[in-house]
């Protein structure tokens, strides 16, 4: 994972401003995981695990979405946390030890997450609560 | 899952001549599970897991390659087999108890088991020696 412009599957290009490897999580409020394809390449980058595990070591509000939860497998944060994800790969975060429920969010302290982007209003709704 | 002509990433096409629920998996020799974004939507498919499992109890040949492994940990028959997958759901098979390598075809009795397109001649040499 490197800096500079990445297009996305619908044609949107961003500019990505920092790497994995530079970012300090200390500086940081929120993690969010949106969901696609890139969970299976982010999850196989050890910097992006070891902030994803800053975030829930430290009780800091954590949001996924559809496949961001594989990231959180390979965090190996989500045993015993409550979780929704996108159905597809819900038998692996069940097989990880999350407690599943097929809802569009499912809050579980500071770490909410939701199914699809079917379910982003209530995603962001909750999202941002956490950090008021 | 149902019956007729399915087109693939790359555009070709080909008949699905019959849908899971009509398959008696006593027919059949060996089970193929391919890769991609198919295992995803094949292991909500609780027609698909029995197939799986009725090979499975009966030591019949199964192969699978990819993302194909998804469906073997739906069907809960992964566990304490040797096998690989693709890198980005390695964890996930982990998880749910396989006994992963990281190796171009793994063979764990009548089960093979390759990572990616690279892999496609071991997985066919060994796939094959499953039916002589």
């Amino acid at each position: 994972m490197k800096k500079g412009p990445i297009k996305g599957k619908q044609g949107y290009e961003v500019n990505v401003d920092i790497a994995f490897k530079d970012i300090n999580p200390e500086d940081y409020g929120i993690l969010v995981i949106s969901g696609g394809k890139g969970p299976e390449k982010m999850r196989l980058d050890e910097n992006a695990l070891e902030i994803t595990r800053h975030f829930f070591k430290e009780n800091k509000p954590v949001a996924a979405i559809c496949h961001g939860p594989q990231v959180l497998v390979s965090a190996g944060v989500i045993k015993g946390r409550k979780a929704t994800c996108w159905p597809g790969i819900k038998d692996d975060i069940i097989a990880a030890g999350a407690l599943y429920e097929d809802k569009e969010v499912v809050i579980d302290g500071n770490f909410v997450s939701s199914r699809s982007p079917a379910d982003l209003h209530a995603f962001g709704r909750e999202m941002i609560k956490l950090l008021k």
